[in-house]
């Protein structure tokens, strides 16, 4: 028998109890029963945004927050900073451009990061700029940015704005929306927060929000001046999926219970775990500041990753992840994110050991086991 | 015990069989196993939506596939005609206005519809408008559009298109995309559908894509371009909801099995049933052309509809909808959409007589009931 096992950066595994309670027959959302549902629902999204703001939901995936995030704050021919650093950087970079705005696009090697002064400096000579962006996990490179640092600077300037897309790492990496002073946090459902795809996440500051009231450029479905408004109502200007809703109850239920210190500090754990393994199995990490989100491994010369990939989902139901586009095949990526726990950690490693074994390159296994079992069960 | 029961215009009611499938371990979008589930369902959408034209997945709410119309066949200030008799038209009027197009808009009376030779003229007073909207049912009026009819002078015009909103009703009446001549057919998934609210589709003619090419309006979420690219692959341009994409094959199955015709000949049914009940119980018809995707049923003066929907959910579980904008609380909807039987129906008539009763207006519920079973049973 297989047991399936996602350890791609989404979508990740939900817990059978999620899964079950979205299974029950589905109710009206324009139901007191479902408004309490709601109403918890926005409470608790504020905990784990670490916010005193509202967070609104979006029936999309997290690139439909990202292109209200340009949308709803932004003017036509406003000029913006994009920190690019890989696939999902690039993607802010496309929408700005598809916008009509004007993009000052920081190339960022794939796998390296910015350091908050080489971005004071960009800003230095840029303080026209009226909104900086940035992913607090570049999903495709694995990197973590330092989106602390970059708070304490671009809040000092009035009218520019830090926008965080935080997809594929809000809930499991520290985060805090206010004491960081991001002014617009995006995530999506299908990664830490343990559901399917389906549902995105926004929130803004006051500095945000007064930048919504002057903005001209065109927008309907996300617009969010709309959701604001029936939200007073725990409400929804379009119909909102449902059963997501429900499930998201649900897992926020077991965050909370769980506390988001906790659950940060497993997915550390799991990352450092999974980074030394690698080291003692005598391989390369993709990133010099790798994120604790999901772990890069730079494959060995003449390795072809997409084919260990396939191997090891055929032969024992693992998923990781591949490189994309110009990373394809030369990387796999395991990611932390979500349902895990220690054990499932061996596992990725060592599917991972037998899929560079069947392709020729021969790893010590054990040895990365016992270095990662030092971390996990310490 | 109560039967949750939903006679709503979506979210409907979902099969058994398919809250358990999307209850299964969730698995990842990018595998073969998925890629092979989408195919399906991009060969079952056909069916469908009865074209050889490919038919898009968005993972939004129908409104998200209604302002991808807009965005995605038009440019700026063109010209758009409205056929507007409800919130739902009037929506394309706030989409095509909101993206600065210039909008013709036919206010039609609540509750009434628009004749073919009544178009036809506006038409030709407008030979300069680029498109033309209409809602298949309109369901805030639950009021039927001669789409077949549009469809038949629309093509005599070689640069301009119809666009057709059947997110209430696409699977649960006749709709013949490509013989009908529709140019861009949308819905949803939480209508006939029979699955949670988080999916739009979307389809577009030769016709309407060659649309596509000029249109200079902005867009990247909903870029249909990019969409159709990733189809090649059985792919998706952004994550897409993965298990209601698995539930989506399941109730496509369940529906060819069945076949259309059959499904729509029951809802046919079911409509004629309620409607011939509703007048037997000396109650109105809110439409003059109604659907039969949706009944509107118009109370008597001085009942509150708000009151009759909440006390039968609370006290049966039975949930019908109420009206929206200028109509509520004076009307009360019951849906025929999805996954319902003959003796749903009567259900549905008691439930609603019992709650007009409770408001001290007496029905013969009796009467309704035997009206009904003589359609539903014959």
């Amino acid at each position: 028998m297989k047991k399936h096992k996602l350890f791609t950066p989404g979508p990740t595994s939900i817990p059978d109890e999620v899964l079950l309670e979205m299974a029950k027959p589905i109710m009206h959302h324009r139901t007191e029963e479902f408004l309490s549902i709601a109403k918890e629902v926005f409470e608790g999204l504020k905990y784990l945004f670490q916010t005193k703001n509202d967070v609104l939901i979006l029936s999309s995936s997290g690139t439909g927050a990202m292109e209200a995030s340009i949308t709803n704050l932004f003017s036509k021919g406003e000029k913006i900073i994009v920190i690019n650093g890989g696939k999902f950087g690039e993607r802010f970079v496309e929408i700005g451009k598809a916008y009509g705005l004007n993009v000052f696009d920081i190339k960022v090697e794939w796998g390296k990061t910015l350091k908050k002064e080489e971005l004071e400096k960009i800003i230095e000579e840029n303080k026209d700029a009226k909104g900086v962006f940035v992913n607090l996990c570049e999903t495709s490179t694995t990197t973590h940015f330092d989106v602390k640092g970059y708070g304490e600077i671009i809040s000092k300037y009035d009218d520019m704005v830090l926008v965080v897309d935080a997809i594929s790492s809000l809930g499991a990496i520290p985060c805090y929306m206010d004491d960081w002073k991001i002014d617009c946090l995006i995530t999506g459902s299908q990664k830490a927060f343990m559901l399917p795809p389906g549902l995105a996440f926004i929130s803004l500051s006051e500095k945000a929000w007064n930048k919504t009231i002057n903005s001209d450029l065109p927008k309907y479905y996300f617009d969010l001046k709309k959701y604001k408004k029936t939200l007073e109502k725990f409400d929804f200007p379009f119909t909102i999926p449902v059963s997501l809703i429900v499930g998201l109850n649900k897992t926020i239920k077991i965050i909370k219970e769980y506390t988001l210190e906790k659950i940060w500090e497993e997915h550390r754990k799991r990352a450092e775990a999974t980074r030394k393994a690698i080291s003692a199995m005598g391989l390369s990490l993709l990133s010099s500041s790798p994120s604790d989100a999901v772990t890069g491994v730079l494959l060995p010369e003449g390795i072809d990753g997409e084919q260990i990939i396939k191997f090891i989902r055929k032969s024992y139901g693992i998923s990781i992840a591949g490189g994309q586009d110009k990373l394809k095949g030369k990387i796999v990526r395991i990611s932390h994110l979500g349902w895990q726990d220690e054990f499932d950690v061996l596992t990725a490693i060592t599917a991972l050991g037998i899929g560079l074994e069947k392709s020729g390159y021969k790893v010590n296994i054990g040895k990365g086991i016992e270095t990662a079992k030092e971390i996990l069960f310490s």
